[in-house]
């Protein structure tokens, strides 16, 4: 393995986290917070060791799709183990394992919080907590590729394992121009809802939060009842922008360069468009019948729903309360998630379409067996390999949700809560049922559950695959036998 | 599509069933009970309607796996119409809903149950009850090929959509052999049941209905409280015939031809033994935390594991009280199930043992990407073919429950209700937790629900994809445009 090349990138990773954490630093600078100095020092700190990480350029910088998995998934946890340095420090929160929980959940745009009592943290903590959504609803290593010219052609393998979805596309030929294009339209959107929420009379601070928990779909909220006491209109601002975010951003690609036919017709959008429809009037429906008018019983179902299927996990009503099938409803969509492409998370809508097709081309083979139909997704013809990949990618995400809620299981609490605080957790939607619900917290829960549900959090935002590997011994042997083998070489 | 063979298997089932009802009214004769007539009279409307099915052979017997799924789907569907008919008329069961969920219950091995209370039921119609786990357990078709004299080489179809498990193989060349000697094992080992039932003293009725629920890994109880109220010895003996039952019959083919290295070595039956014997080991271990001895925490955990993982649903205890880690292991021991080629239900262990080795290799091609291994169990490569169904299988499966839980969940109750209802039916093991319970019975659901989770115990018992056929409206079409010739033909 090129692990000279790992660590380089890990080492660019950790210099741009440093540049980041001095806009906190700022904000606690404009409100005179003595907290601002210690985000000052980690940003220093956490520069400093990048910068060490990246003296040495590597000779070979061609990496293989293993290697981008692995830079990837170590990216993210040194990420988290800095970003959550400032918490601890400033003692706004109290324990380590909770200050990793709560950056883990921030940077995978989670949104399950620690804290019971989030508004009297101060300003630079709310501004971290919430900017932690928006450099990892887009990715950093994206944002990498967007900057830093990294030469060699194989650089696909570091958006491929950070990107979600089943197909990474490049949307021009050049990845460093997808790269920023994405970057731009995901400043564009986040910018447009900071003067939507500005002209709903939010003060500035506030609105640019909530733009970072929406943008990056995570949903921490800089309120204790998170959107619930803004006014009706802020509500539907926030809904609509959710629902946005949750889209592929290839649609607004081809929208920019006015290729609207085809924009249109993405099927993965369409059905996404039309399951949040049909969630919106059957829950809807059911808050009519518990005696709510209809205009506040379709901004509450249209929030919530817009809030589980994107992933972001906001709350304007506690949700516990309502009907069964309402809840039900909602346990369903946090499984099927957000369009691919997005920064929504889930198991993705375009993995639905292509698994119910394939059940569907299943049966078919059963009246005729001699046919070799592809299957067909906006028209074209899905590739055996891609069909399979989603096979194993559900079959994976199953295995690995089934043995979390045994995991967590094993320190108590009742089989819903368990069960929707993984699903929670591996959707990266953020609050659950019962006692993770959204006026709850994940603070109670004893430490084994909270390094489970942090292994969710990480394998649900870098789809599985690149956070699994750090488990394959062959990684490990490799980066062990080439190191032996420098030493002898030294030796000689 | 080859209608009129469908038609003639069915009527084929329907004699079967006919000769079959007279046992229950053998058993009311014995007993001089007044429910015997109702018998008679359905038994011989049974087999008239059976006989005028069979007028007329069919001039193709040919027939393909299209057919081989309709025809196993509608001969289950219509062999539990008939077989609800007696729990009708002798008023046993109120509502004709209720008898065809119990009839289904019955002949799908579920042993899901509407009724409060059995203690009080006629013997004939206790018989009966239990009657059709026995039946079900190896499948009326399997049972046609073996007394029947279906020529042509394509009734392996019929087999393979009544089996369980992803491959079905003949033990010997012919068929009808293969299916023989099915039975003879199945007969053999149910007869062994009921001897060491007779040493432990209980009568000869309790003995015979209590080994047709644990043949057919059904687990309709005779009594109220299911097995609980029987000895030690009388639990241990049910617990390690659940278990036998459970194991793939061609061990037993196996050693029945002293081909012992082969049998002890498959690997599904070790996996198989190997999570009950962890899962009675953690469960033992929380039910002595729970201050229960050492003997009896272990005889309790081991009945319970055994009867929920061969999908029998038997039980001797309220495991709905259990500590939340015992719940969730027997939860998650309700989706894995019993051996292949088994009578129980569940996903299977030997798909659960391929969807991991699948994962596996997923990874292994993240670091190997041109390493083209394949899959091996018990040392043979598994087929691409057999892979790709036993992930669309897995695929299915989950949408299927999930569709089913939200529709149930439409007519309210609980998610955990919801879920264990539909977890308990579409395994085909019985009772589920909180109001579907052990201690509980699905006699309160709402009718929407019963027929839902009637469709998911069919689906269950046929693997899915024969009863997913019957959707398909190629196969009606198909049906149609054959008579319309056929009538076009006669006109000419």
């Amino acid at each position: 393995m090129n692990s000279s090349m790992v660590r380089y990138v890990l080492g660019c990773v950790l210099k741009i986290e440093g540049v980041l954490l001095l806009l906190p630093f700022l904000v606690g600078v404009i409100y005179q917070e003595k907290e601002a100095v210690v985000y000052l020092m980690v940003a220093l700190f956490c520069w400093l060791v990048g910068f060490i990480m990246t003296l040495r350029r590597p000779k070979r910088d061609v990496f293989y799709l293993k290697e981008g998995c692995v830079a990837t998934s170590l990216s993210w946890i040194f990420m988290s183990l800095m970003g959550c340095l400032p918490f601890y420090f400033t003692r706004e929160i109290q324990s380590f394992t909770d200050a990793l929980f709560e950056t883990i959940s921030g940077f995978t745009t989670t949104g399950a919080s620690i804290l019971s009592e989030v508004e009297s943290l101060s300003h630079c903590t709310t501004f971290w907590r919430c900017f932690t959504h928006w450099i990892g609803g887009m990715g950093v290593l994206v944002f990498l590729l967007a900057v830093i010219p990294l030469s060699g052609g194989s650089n696909i393998n570091l958006m491929r394992a950070e990107s979600p979805g089943p197909s990474v596309g490049k949307l021009v030929p050049k990845i460093k121009y997808t790269a920023q294009i994405l970057y731009l339209i995901y400043i564009g959107l986040t910018v447009l809802e900071i003067i939507f929420l500005l002209v709903g009379k939010v003060p500035f601070f506030e609105a640019l939060n909530i733009s970072f928990g929406t943008a990056g779909t995570g949903g921490f909220g800089i309120k204790n009842d998170s959107i619930a006491g803004y006014s009706v209109f802020v509500q539907w601002i926030v809904t609509i922008f959710m629902i946005l975010f949750g889209i592929n951003f290839n649609a607004y690609y081809l929208v920019l360069f006015r290729k609207f036919k085809k924009a249109f017709s993405i099927e993965e959008v369409k059905y996404y468009l039309l399951i949040i429809l049909i969630a919106v009037g059957i829950i809807s429906y059911n808050l009519i019948q518990a005696s709510l008018g209809v205009f506040d019983a379709v901004t509450k179902a249209a929030f919530q729903v817009a809030s589980i299927i994107t992933t972001t996990g906001f709350s304007t009503t506690d949700f516990n309360t309502w009907a069964e099938s309402s809840k039900t409803i909602l346990v369903l969509l946090m499984f099927i998630g957000a369009c691919a492409g997005s920064t929504g998370g889930g198991i993705k809508v375009s993995r639905f379409v292509i698994l119910v097709k394939t059940v569907k081309k299943e049966l078919n083979s059963y009246i005729h067996p001699k046919s070799i139909k592809k299957i067909k997704v906006d028209g074209n013809p899905v590739e055996h390999e891609v069909v399979r990949s989603v096979n194993v990618y559900f079959i994976t995400f199953m295995i690995i949700f089934a043995a979390s809620v045994f995991l967590i299981s094993l320190e108590g609490n009742d089989l819903i809560t368990n069960f929707t605080a993984v699903a929670a957790t591996i959707n990266n939607i953020g609050p659950g049922l019962e006692l993770v619900g959204p006026m709850e917290n994940f603070g109670f829960l004893p430490a084994l559950s909270k390094y489970v549900l942090m292994f969710d959090m990480l394998a649900g935002r870098l789809e599985l695959f690149p956070l699994l590997i750090l488990f394959h011994p062959a990684i490990w042997k490799d980066t062990m036998k080439q190191k032996m083998e420098l030493r002898k070489r030294s030796k000689v």
